[in-house]
């Protein structure tokens, strides 16, 4: 297909794009439209006949072209801007999901299945079993069951947080509270900050409610508040998502001035902030919280059992003024009939009150404080460097060796059976392009340093190898 | 408030909504607008002032007032048209779901726990208790596990549905299925055909996706294809949200001809079809399915198990074109990362290959076809008349005796213990007032007979006393 014939492409999908042609609307006739972008007839022509076979405009004979009635579906891995597919937010998600058991996988973000409570959670199934019909068939109330509530705003109690249970709504996920969040605040076209960079199915859930996406640089005691405070003014936000506590990717910790100011910022800017506390299990000791800072006023507590408990007993909560569940509430029955599965907060309920959950945990973080120090000293033998080095959780941050591009070296890693995560995918502003996030817990397979270190020679010798041509190119 | 000042506010609140006010925009000065409404200015103010304490508007000193730069957030159960409380799609589910024990619920929409196939559930917990630890703590596959997914193939091919493993998609449920196809496919503003009457939930959800919902009356063999014609000729809708087998809330069955006509309607104004078979099970023999005579081209199969087998277990599934599939999971990724929880995965895969499962059926089936005649037969007793007697299941949709509004007595009859489903929240044109829908597994308890005489004798007197009031106040 010709340029001009693209161009002309282009111009009509923005037209309707932007409503400037609207649904069922004529288009220009193709003798008009030809003059209008200065190309032959026949160009006008052909990029019309393209748009149709598309669906996007329809031919009625003898009468011309006209936008057709159907939005075309919202496909997310093109309505962002064009990115190469393993830059796409998608790209590491669905291949960490759905990946062979043969694939080493210090991209993703879990822990393998053998660091989880399994004994606990065992333990609680077979308790299930011997559960009341009702627990095991029926339906459940629509804040999810009265018991986890209770156990949940105990914990928010141990750290500063009021939220009575019937301030707390329990949710089929993480990623599903701050959906319904969003379902509740978020309007297509509204601006939503994140942190830049800042967890990749963020972006991805916000392209799927058509808001648009605001980064916010972020710095080792949380965003840069002037920033944030720059983005707020010229954005006027409706959300601002974040991690307080090991926040993904970096594993950086809030420090207390910087949630103070940010705080009032949202305040001056009228905005909410939901504050995503999934990692919360694996800090060593508490750290600031804008929710319990705030007291529930225009922040959001958000959370799940995913990382700790287990990810395929699928729970999350969210923790919000009465008002604002209630009108949850509704939106949750509306779009999942149910919230969380009866069954699912029954197992998660008997885990988390096992006795034996605190001292998994302990266990955990000391697991994972070697694993992270291990790790961090074997990356540092390649010329990765951490950013920071967390408190606690799985993830490092780390800078490639010179001038690697962290998108190249994850595409040839996979060829390898090893699944990394390149920094873009988590930059809004795709300046993360050296940057790559470590799961110190997926690391203990010597293999997956072999292959990093000879994927990344291979880019020097290609990084190198282009230069030169560039050089002789240019004589 | 007086109604000079709710005119004032209604007509800033129509234009907002219409954008003709937009965010941020300066509201028409209170001598301006005092002159356009025909009100003193101190009207104005006084609606100025309300809007601005909603937070529709905010005030700039000096300077006038604005439309707030943040849209307020969806609340549904105000967004659709003014309803009383008792009409609202919500008020049963909310009703029904948070239902203290005492409450009898012949309104709810499922099979009581004792009806449930409780025995082969626990077989499935108790195999479950001993799966391998990935399956009860990792993040499952973006389709959901294979097992399944081949199982519901078989079952499908069973019918004459050809649908690969790859073109099905898992859920959290049936009601997420049909979400995640909105996301999909359906816009703001964009038309979406409903049965008129139609199950409650339908309009809830379509309403978080500010869906235009346009209904089609609904007869004892499917819609009327005339007025589905004339609905999509003048509506253009994306989509049409039906059951074909054992349609809620009237239980009756799609015939031959309907099905195929509407299929071609649907070819003719390109729409697709949601086809929701979630009481499939609770058929005596298959009934014709859009699915099978369309070979899921344009329409879309959706279903879960939360009727026969477990409401508790939250599974759900989506069958679809396979370009279709693989946005879909784009949209389940980015929206509850997870699809289908892997152990809910676990343990309906293991109670559907149960042997006892196929029996349970069949004996579900004769217990329901008796309480379906003994229910009918006490009804009609009390003046109400089924629409129809239907194949299965276990709705019957009633007429009441001449009058009766079906809210008013829901109402009465919730103060005394007895949740009701009033005809219009299945209805788009509230031309149901006269209907009601019994659950007859749920109506084993003598009381509920007794408070419906009872309030149905209320209701009459109080339909005579205001017969005879307004007589009084004609005279």
């Amino acid at each position: 297909m010709g340029t001009r014939t693209a161009e002309v492409m282009a111009a009509i999908r923005a037209r309707v794009a932007s409503r400037a042609l609207a649904s069922g609307d004529r288009l220009p006739s193709i003798r008009t439209f030809a003059a209008v972008m200065d190309v032959s007839p026949s160009t006008v022509v052909e990029a019309y006949d393209r748009l149709a076979a598309e669906g996007l405009i329809r031919a009625r004979p003898g009468s011309g072209f006209y936008v057709s009635t159907i939005a075309p579906p919202l496909t997310l891995a093109e309505t962002g801007p064009k990115l190469d597919r393993a830059l796409d937010p998608f790209w590491v998600s669905r291949q960490s999901l759905d990946a062979d058991p043969a694939v080493a996988k210090p991209g993703c973000g879990w822990l393998p299945a053998d660091w989880m409570p399994n004994d606990a959670l065992r333990r609680a199934v077979r308790r299930l079993a011997r559960a009341d019909d009702a627990v095991l068939a029926d339906y459940g109330a629509t804040r999810g069951p009265l018991a986890l509530r209770r156990l949940l705003s105990r914990r928010f109690a141990g750290e500063g947080l009021e939220a009575g249970p019937d301030q707390i709504l329990l949710t089929g996920s993480g990623t599903q509270a701050i959906d319904l969040i969003c379902r509740f605040l978020v309007r297509p076209g509204d601006a939503v900050l994140v942190d830049d960079p800042s967890y990749f199915n963020f972006q991805a859930l916000l392209r799927a409610h058509q808001a648009t996406i605001v980064g916010v640089p972020y710095t080792p005691a949380g965003p840069d508040v002037e920033r944030f405070v720059e983005a707020a003014t010229v954005h006027r936000p409706r959300l601002y998502i974040t991690n307080s506590a090991l926040h993904n990717p970096t594993g950086a910790t809030l420090s207390p001035q910087t949630a103070h100011r940010l705080l009032n910022a949202a305040a001056a800017h009228d905005m909410t902030i939901v504050e995503d506390d999934i990692f919360a299990d694996f800090e060593p000791e508490p750290s600031p919280r804008l929710a319990a800072l705030d007291g529930l006023s225009r922040v959001i507590r958000i959370g799940s059992f995913s990382k700790t408990l287990s990810a395929s007993i699928r729970c999350g909560y969210i923790a919000a003024r009465p008002d604002w569940i209630e009108a949850l509430i509704d939106l949750q029955v509306a779009t999942s009939f149910g919230g969380v599965s009866p069954v699912a907060a029954e197992l998660v309920l008997a885990a988390l009150s096992d006795g034996s959950y605190r001292k998994h945990l302990e266990a955990l973080r000391r697991r994972l404080a070697r694993a992270r120090r291990d790790t961090a000293a074997s990356l540092r033998m390649l010329g990765i460097s951490p950013w920071l080095l967390p408190r606690g959780g799985f993830y490092l941050w780390c800078g490639l060796p010179d001038g690697r591009d962290a998108a190249a070296v994850a595409r040839a890693a996979l060829r390898e059976n090893v699944l990394l995560a390149p920094g873009d995918v988590f930059s809004v502003s795709q300046t993360a392009t050296g940057f790559m996030r470590f799961n110190v817990a997926q690391m203990s397979d010597a293999r997956i340093f072999a292959v990093l270190e000879r994927v990344l020679r291979a880019s020097e010798r290609e990084a190198s190898a282009q230069a030169g041509g560039s050089l002789r190119a240019a004589r």
